[in-house]
Order: structure tokens, then sequence, then C-alpha cells
């Protein structure tokens, strides 16, 4: 049996201490001061938030074992965002943290191979494979089997993993996935099935008896994730929701077995965003960061290993 | 009442004559021989691609008022990918082709803000907006309302478009989309109802009483898709699957209306990789597309208007 994702995050996770990953979502409009002046060319934000990311990545790398960056506020400025955003996984990498990319691609089956192919696997140059590919991105499941299984055969052949949209944090999240049949049975835990069936296959699993196919299971749904992780024994739970979403650590931690594994929380704008906070007023922002990591791994390790 | 994307989508089949687009999916190993070359840079095939897909655009711009590019053959590249997809949404626009990016994003309401503002909405410089931006792009709606409705905002305030995945035309499709209720009606029509009502919002009607929201929904499902035409009578389909992945002609008719509006049918591979059809071994490959789009169009416009 080869040592696959799973291995690796719960790896990172005891060193680390706490089984966490900070997100990476960098706004503007939310950066310290110091680091935004107006311009014309709204594409010079991107070397703000470069500042910035680095800044953040360096405050919490020392409390966490792996990030979350979200694609979105990158694409948000084009070709420049998505060079930063490549950029930000090769720099994390250096640093040791694991990276989720956070990118929810999804297409019939050519096509989510093509996507397997440009975030789970490195582009050949003449002196090697480039660095800055994702260990593990998320994916959503609306296609059925045949979408998700390009991106899980990438997954494995790369030793990287996904994390399969089950059960999502968002307030409307039930208008679609609490559709339910005839049993009373519902469209997330049907999902759910579906992952743990496909998560299965040969050669998925790793030393740890964990999945390179995980599931993205939202920390403000906390029954629903004890439920689901009856259905997915052997997936890792990517879990946001906690802090500016609504999520208590004791929620987080209904997606977690009694021994501590299973899962990874996610905190996005708590952590990056800390130096708002009133107590951090006086406080240099990078520290600001660095505390709200710190007190974020701490809370969900209390949490998880009570 | 202003004019939105979908009346300027029907003036635009009007004038070109067929309800069509072609869609842009350019693979490498899949070029004319005359373009390919070894490279031990990756990379560099970006540059192949480019002229690829110029050519196409060339050849198929009199015939079809709209093309859909993939944004995941693109994406496999990296950032150099990102930017030859988004100077071929410029490239088409200068042509007077309408384009549909098809990115399939989707994520909770601030991180779907940052996509739509990414895909919806150009880039503020210091001689005006960029001119690389979608006229409508894909979106995914598994996270419900809340996650459909920064696209659709965005939209609206930028007379663009968007297409929410109702039945996608690839096999295993079913296995997510026909989760059943106890009254047997699917996930696909609850999705379908959903996508209706959003739609229906104020500001979001044309002058030909089409929403800018529209949907998804593949050639391969006839049956569905007559269905589903009554539950969005308001809704452009966006119909993928002819061709290659099986649809017919008639297939495709099942998503008009009896008016022959309503919907506008996508190929890709039949009609951009046309040059390697025996037929067209001795024949130029810019011309073999050219003439594989003016017979596609032809296909469709028979079987809509028969």
């Amino acid at each position: 049996m080869d040592r696959n994702f799973a291995d690796e995050l719960l790896d990172a996770i005891a060193e680390k201490g706490s089984p966490v990953c900070v997100g990476l979502d960098p706004v503007f409009e939310k950066l310290p001061e110091t680091l935004r002046r107006d311009t014309p060319e709204e594409v010079e934000q991107v070397e703000m938030l470069e500042e910035f990311c680095e800044g953040v990545l360096e405050a919490v790398a020392p409390f966490v074992p792996a990030v979350k960056i979200q694609s979105a506020y990158f694409e948000r400025y084009g070709p420049a965002g998505v060079g930063l955003y490549n950029r930000m996984i090769a720099r994390a990498i250096d640093m040791d943290l694991l990276v989720i990319g956070d990118v929810k691609r999804n297409d019939i089956g050519p096509t989510a191979q093509a996507y397997a192919q440009g975030h789970l696997r490195a582009l050949q140059t003449s002196i090697g494979p480039t660095p800055d590919v994702a260990n593990a991105i998320t994916v959503n499941g609306y296609f059925g089997a045949d979408g998700l299984t390009p991106f899980i055969d990438m997954a494995a052949a790369e030793s990287r993993g996904v994390f399969v949209l089950v059960r999502t944090s968002n307030p409307s999240a039930g208008q679609v996935q609490d559709f339910a049949d005839a049993n009373g049975s519902k469209l997330y835990e049907h999902v759910a099935r579906l992952v743990a069936r496909i998560g299965d296959g040969e050669g998925l699993i790793g030393e740890s008896g964990y999945s390179c196919v995980g599931a993205v299971v939202g920390a403000t749904w906390p029954d629903q994730a004890r439920q689901l992780r009856e259905i997915m024994p052997r997936q890792i739970f990517l879990v946001p929701g906690f802090g500016a979403q609504g999520a208590t650590a004791d929620d987080c931690a209904a997606s977690f077995k009694a021994d501590g594994t299973g899962a990874i929380v996610n905190s996005s704008r708590g952590v990056i965003f800390a130096f708002w906070q009133e107590r951090f007023a006086s406080v240099d922002w990078k520290q600001a960061v660095a505390v709200a990591a710190e007190e974020f791994a701490a809370q969900i390790r209390k949490a998880v290993f009570k």
C-alpha cells in the first residue's frame, strides 16, 4: 500500500499539533492600510495582494499544517491574478505547508481531465517540473462519477488529493443539497455514498486507511457532519464555516472520529483579517495574523482532543 | 425594460441565421500537424494553441453567432494558458462573435462574487476597461440561491448572462441529477424550478421575454429537454452534446420553442477538429473547419425550423 495525500496530511497535522488550515482569501479592500494604495490600473492591486499573501503565509506557517488557497480571489484579476495564485502555491510549499487549491472545478470527462492536468499535475520544463501545483483541490460532483474519475485518477497518479463538495456551509445550501427521496434520504447523503464508493477504489487508500478522495462538509451543520462521518469512514473531511460563518469549535469537532483524525478545519477571514479586530489595534498586522492562527489552532485542538 | 444578454443573443442568432455556437476546446495532441512541434517546455504549446484558436475563430465567424470557450483546456497550462483564454475572448469579440465562457464556477456568496468579478466584469485600466470579458458564463448551482445570486447580480449590472447547469450531457449525469423525491420529481427538475424562479427576478427579463439567466440542458436527453422547456419558459438553453457526444439535430430541437427560439446548440470537437475526417484529407485545415461549421449551422437550422 502506497502512501497517499491523506497520509501526508495526517503526518503534517501530527507535526504541527492541530488539524487546521488557514484559507488565503485576499481582498484588496480589507488589506492593511500600509499595503494599500490607489491606482488607476486595477491589476496593480495584484502586487499589493502579493505582499499581503506572503506575509500571511509567513505568519501562519509555524502553527498550521496546510493552507487553502481560494482561486476566486485571484481569478478576480484575470491572468495576472492566476499567476499570483500559482506563485503562492509554490511559496507555501516552499514553507513546508500543504496546499489545498480551492477551485471547485467540474465538467464532463475529457474536460475534467484537462482541469485535472492544470490543477493536479506539474508542467514539464527543460529543467524539470514546475513547483506550483497544489497537493489537493476541491471539486464539484454534480456530473456524477464520470466527471469525478478524471480528477481522482490524476490525484492517484500524482500522489495528490481531491475533496468533493458534499454539504456546503452556506445558508441556502439546503435548497439543493437537502432535496430528499421517498425514504427521506437527502441529496448530500446520496453524494456522500457516491464519494465513499468511488473513494474506495483500487489504489486510493493509504497507509492510514484514509482515501485520497475526501469530502467538503460544512461545519455549520454538525448533525449532518456526524451522519456523514458514518457514511464516509475513509474520507478526510475539509471543514469550512468556522468563525466568520458562525460555526463553533465544537461544531467542527463533529466531523472527526473519536481518535481525533478524519478532518481538517479551515478558517479564512477570522485569521487573515484578524488585524482589523480592536484588540489588535496597536499590533503589527502580521503579528495579529500569527496570534489569530495560533489561537485558531489551539481552539480546534482543544475541541477535538477533549 | 432594458435589453439584456438574451436579446443580444437572439439578435445575433437572427443575423447569422442559426442558433448555434462552436466550442473552442483546443487540445495539443489534436492540432493540425503543421502547427505542432515538439518542445521540452510544455508551456510553449500555448503558442501553437494560439495559432490554432485564431484560425478556428476566423473559420467559424461567418457562420455562427457565438463561441463557447472552454476554460479547462487553457487552465491546463496554468497562468500562460489563462492569458490565452482571455486573449481569445477579446479576439472573438473583435470578430463580432458573442462569447460564452465555459467556466462552471461555483462557491458561497462572497467567493462567488469574486468569481463574478473575474469573469463577468472588465478590469479598469488608465485607458478604460479591458476588452477580454465573456458575454456570459456557465455556473454550477449546487450551493443554491446564495451561490447563484452574486453571478446573476453581476450579469444584470454588466448586461451579461449566466447559464446554470441543470441537466448535463455526460453518461453518468443521472447518478446525481436523477435523484428523485417521493413524487418522482428529479433533482434536475428541482434545480430547473430554482433557476426559473431566480431567473424571473426584477430587471432580469429582456425585451424578448427571456431572462439573462439561462440553463445548460444536454442534447443527449431530449425527453428531459422537452419537460425542462415547460419548467423554464424564460430561460435560454445552452445545449451541449451534439455530434461527438451522440445527440442528433432532432434531439437538439427538443430544447427549442415552437417559434424556433429559446436555445443555442453547441458543437466543439465535431467542428474544430473536422480536418481529421477522411473527407477533408486534402483540404486546408481551416477550410475544413469552416465547412464543418457551415454544415453544423445548416443541420441545426433545418431541424429547428422544419
